[in-house]
């Protein structure tokens, strides 16, 4: 790994100033704070969209929702795939809010590009370089995530690989790591927050659903991740978890995901940050975290 | 592990209540956040008393320092032992702040307890079950810090040992986890915060310091404990850190120290709750983190 | 990952009698054990020859051999490609050795197939579920290495999809897992190998090269992985390891390789096994491993 | 952890030769191969004698045996202690078997001395550096576990502790390190094995039952540590597993006990080796492990 040659486009000396990734009118790494929300996987027309416009009621800036869902068991719900795509462009097209949504094969890209304003490369793509160079090609941003066990090391040569490619809108977040500890489904390393800011001028948000697979942990943790420096939430929402397809256990319920939009709120001002788009009328009345 | 019997005395089921452990007049657990601060080694009556001032004056409520210091090679330095706790003494005269002190042996502790307010136990010593019952004897505060590769379950049960021996007024402490991820000293948890306040009734603190072993990164993650429901944090503070004999790449300069409190109090406000004991005249007056 | 539908087509208990996986006339998972060496990548037509026909004569029965290089950098060498595949049948015809390499990407699954005898999926690729359907549709052995984090759990459902696409022709490869320790490049952990054993009928081979990142550990690991029950082993071996363009430091040169076969027989026959396919004329002559 | 100054005592250039540890006339670090086995705990008279007299005819030329037992629970059981040691020192006298226990505590160390041949410091308390001291000023062979988390540069500095405190005589045991795998008690890491031998002069043995958990795991282990290099290994052993007061699942039965031994028996004499006493007499009829 010390033998690398050095990952210099990502590198923060490498640029003046720190990367915005502009989506539409959405601005990720500036002042504000970007929160993405949606379900884990799309599973209904329904669902989606009682999420999707409650997501954006409640202040997100971006809907998330997986049509190709990569699943550790053959056996699991694998995700609606094209059905799902074409749930989530209607999704898109009713609420205003632009998309990201998961590419596991660059054969499926050109299906995916068909509606989604943002890329994301899971965890376990992290390390699948043809992807990477495939969606370096694209010209639409890209949101990478962290493996689960890459250092920040291979994590930035991972996104070196979409820069080299030729495309900077890179979004790097991430969404806990692996370790020892079993109370948690991962262990969220917040450390990679200021950590990634010193090394890169991309922006980095934080995926604490993943991170934690525990409901009750996701506001804590989301509110962590913006004192920590991230610049935007990747949150997963369910009108009912306990029936979700996957996932269940770590899905805020639509006035779960409401609360913490108003305690990340007051965090991020307390920070000398905003949410985007600056929806939320009233973030003052904050109760506790606990 | 899985077939070990309940931890009981620690559950939070167990009391009506979260447990506050009360220092003099400062109150560990309760609404307000409390900072103990110091320097990582005693090193001179002027380097300790420097700091102890300086911190007391930033907001610091308690003072930290060590005076046996457990140290990876036996040739690195050792803590000036019982000529440190003689300064930690006079520094806790001169400040009038409660003192928190590690002891690694039970044939110390009477010596220990000449000077400290508050017993610390710390993360080599976690699964040291022997050191354990001894304070568990004892009629003051222990501070127990996480193993460094503890799961909750083990940490929640050296804390057993210490109530089960007739001592319940016990703080926990995360200061990082051994992960595969070498650009930090260690991996500092957050998750544990949350995990740990919803399965005990005790407060729980975090040592950014340790977690992160990058000076640099201490007020981001300091904050995010704050905002993930941290009670407390344990910070390492040193007039000059280049020269200091231990941990120097980890502490914080006076200023620093200064700047990283107005910081967490923000936080704190955003959350609902305050610096202990309220001695930060201008909280509002802060910059972003990053 | 507790709730995973169970992987029940790579299950011990779903055969009657383990899966010995037949290429040309070698037999992996039987009685004998496989030796599989060769070069990490092909670098030229010489070095390969070189390499082929000394791991040959010393006792190989496989090929190994990489076109398609994953690398963390994407400065790094990143294999001859095509061009490598094209040397990689010289020297299978030159041999009479069957060969395996890897595969990165179901679309240069065709020319892969081209000369492969069997398939590698490397260990950032577990993961990577479209392709393993894919590789699953093949009708060629797959060596299937374990991800560099995946539990042994998500390793057989990795396996899972390709015998549940129809392809049941599956190696499974330890080779090093990630944890905190510093001074090897992998751990290699060879419980995995009793571990695999006892739960699926596929057979279980040992990279102690990837595993250990030194040359010099090679030759012990090997041998403890053949008398923890390993039916086989994947070793790298280079003419000239100083000047490898990837991985030198943990290559064999030609003669260290010799070296390492007679001291596996000498294991083997111990454990009631034998060398595939028995060209080693004089197991007996071996020094002691230290 | 890389600013350390060098353990120098204990490592490999700073002797002429490896250290061979003589324990009444067993050599530990010779070319023999040393198997200490016995109960974890004891927990009767009758218990130990049976397993004493049993891994005595069987092969091993060390008993162990736990009277102080550190336990993650304070309500699970602690040991017999003192009770223990007595019956500790009957069964020495009865086999003539020399004996390895743990010290938990520098006040327990005078009673320990009163039987112990061989003074184990355990895994949980290869970081309590006053135990560390204490041992290093005794003139008894020490068996240094290596901590559940420590690097091998730790582990070597908690080993110079020992030699800087004036005992030289200490044998070093992997026993399972901390990772995110599930299906076993512990990662055996026999890395350590090669790694600790290149490093240091000291001798390496190794824990299959601990480092398992799993009795079925122990035979294989135990024979891939000795052909990765190991000088002995520790082996837990009970007359009754299912009924024992801890660690049952990883507990040999006394026939379990006798079949590992000859396999081992075979697997040392293919890397040049043999056991020490050298009492077992048919080490040719060896069947295969699985």
């Amino acid at each position: 790994m010390n033998g690398e040659p050095a990952a210099r486009l990502v590198a923060r000396e490498s640029r003046a100033s720190r990367t915005e990734v502009v989506v539409r009118d959405v601005v990720i790494g500036g002042a504000g704070i970007v929160i993405m929300a949606g379900p884990c996987a799309v599973e209904s027309e329904e669902q989606l969209l009682a999420v999707a416009c409650a997501v954006k009621t409640a202040g997100a800036s971006v809907l998330r929702g997986g049509a190709f869902k990569p699943r550790t068991s053959p056996y699991s719900f694998q995700g609606l795939r094209e059905e799902g795509l074409a749930l989530l462009a209607l999704a898109r097209e009713r609420t205003g809010l632009p998309l990201v949504t998961e590419v596991m094969d660059a054969r499926h890209l050109e299906a995916v590009l068909g509606c989604a304003d943002i890329l994301q490369v899971g965890s376990r793509n992290m390390h699948n370089y043809s992807l990477l160079e495939e969606v370096g090609r694209c010209r639409v941003p890209v949101l990478l995530k962290r493996g689960m066990s890459a250092t920040i090391d291979e994590y930035l040569h991972a996104a070196e690989y979409v820069l080299k490619g030729g495309n900077d809108r890179v979004i790097l977040c991430e969404r806990g790591i692996r370790t020892f500890e079993p109370s948690t489904r991962n262990t969220l390393d917040l450390n990679a927050v200021p950590m990634l800011k010193h090394r890169t001028h991309l922006p980095v948000i934080v995926d604490p659903s993943h991170g934690t697979g525990h409901d009750w942990m996701v506001a804590p943790m989301a509110c962590a991740a913006v004192a920590a420096g991230a610049d935007g939430l990747l949150v997963e929402v369910h009108p009912d978890p306990v029936h979700a397809l996957s996932d269940g256990a770590q899905a805020l319920t639509l006035d779960g995901f409401a609360c913490l939009v108003r305690q990340v709120a007051a965090v991020a001002a307390a920070v000398g940050r905003h949410l985007v788009p600056g929806t939320v009328s009233h973030p003052s009345l904050i109760s506790a975290i606990t």
